[in-house]
């Protein structure tokens, strides 16, 4: 569905917002705000409190959510949801085992991820056992224009289709490293695209860097792997040296298991 | 909700039926069906085909699906609605480092579970890196009366939960050794709450062992935690000896991490 298709149908009398609503609701809890009253819930999605307050009494009839006094919170039914894509795709499953072997080897965190939009959602991570400020997980979203994984899938957008994402991209200067520019991001993707991997230093947050290269399955780039690590501790030149070349390997070792599995993409 | 108010909220006019089916389409998608037909996914939840279109449209107008030729997939957006119950209760996260741990020394994959009626969910997982025949992930569902961790999350229910959840297992022979009678369920379940473990050899799968033990927080069992292993690799008495011990350490690590952080369920 294109985006016209998709604004399209969503003014037909075919679309049906109240499951655009009953989404938007699940997606309002977060670290945050893991615990929601009626009216919280219905200033965080912008919908009337009636609304809100049917929907709520709807997932927790269905088991999705549960309340006490008034004050509701997400069931771990809800995971389900979010694991019929991932057992749908279970070709990131054949990933950890690999990722695994690149944490140990590293100590540093290994995730892969994938375009939605302009931002990237994690489908799989390994978190090193030193704790990072950011808390990410499997269905974590970040913009794509501030990460190594965004850049490099970014970078391997049909040209039409990046004009168009860039055009969205709401611009924010996380740390003073963060890239601001529309004109200057495509020159870095130009870059990214020709040397096959994508490095970000500080762009995102103060002390974070990263490294990225792609997943490749029978030509095409399906995902992108990175390493993050803290900056006072692995310098640009041993993330662009050593750790570089095994992400690489780390990258071809799934791009084989998951050839080797026949599964699709 | 009580199961009796639950029901009688679905038959009342504020109930909203579109958000269930609309759940349910999401949750047809499957490691066994990753693409399915507006026909196939009409077939998988009993709705019918025009009702099952308007959902898929709706759920690609927003972003949650795709087609091709008439196909459809999810797409990683949907992980999105899982994350948001995992970045609400964050506390899953601080348990990562200490099963890893577990997964390091002991080579074996650990999971941290929770009780959904008679099921338990996946909250937590580290796969160790000899893979098994069952694919297991964040958001796994499997029958309480057949897994060790369900054997100490039902144990820990109370008297009048525990006889109401039983009452309405549907009991299957998974193998030879799976437990199918409800008396001797719930003799067994008096053990595991007496022993403080529980221990299930072969109930689920063939060549599956496993042993697991509570994770308490103020004198509340909050989840489950498990040590699970080929059955021709890991003996009985070994899972039950050396296993155990580091298992019941990494519980009580958990438990701290969870206390200190302040945090709750």
């Amino acid at each position: 569905m294109s985006m016209q298709d998709s604004k399209n149908f969503r003014e037909s009398k075919d679309y049906i917002q109240s499951l655009e609503r009953g989404l938007m609701v699940i997606q309002a809890f977060s670290a945050d705000t893991p615990q929601l009253t009626v009216s919280q819930a219905a200033a965080a999605t912008s919908l009337s409190r009636p609304a809100v307050r049917r929907i709520l009494l709807t997932l927790e009839a269905l088991g999705f959510a549960e309340s006490a006094n008034g004050i509701y919170s997400l069931t771990a039914r809800t995971l389900t949801l979010g694991y019929a894509y991932l057992s749908s795709k279970n070709v990131w499953s054949l990933a950890q085992p690999f990722m695994r072997e690149f944490t140990d080897k590293t100590g540093e965190s290994c995730s892969v991820s994938v375009l939605d939009g302009n931002e990237i959602v994690y489908v799989a991570r390994v978190q090193a056992k030193r704790i990072m400020r950011i808390n990410l997980d499997v269905g974590s979203r970040l913009p794509a224009y501030a990460t190594s994984m965004g850049h490099i899938l970014l970078a391997h957008q049909p040209e039409v289709k990046l004009e168009e994402l860039l055009k969205d991209i709401p611009f924010e200067g996380f740390t003073s490293n963060t890239i601001t520019d529309r004109e200057f991001l495509k020159k870095e993707l130009g870059e990214v695209k020709n040397r096959g991997w994508a490095g970000v230093d500080q762009q995102l947050e103060e002390g974070l860097r990263s490294i990225a290269v792609p997943i490749l399955v029978n030509g095409k780039v399906i995902a992108a792997i990175n390493c993050s690590a803290h900056a006072g501790r692995v310098s640009k030149e041993e993330l662009r040296g050593t750790y570089l070349e095994m992400l690489r390997e780390t990258a071809r070792d799934i791009s084989s298991a998951i050839t080797a599995s026949g599964q699709t993409i």
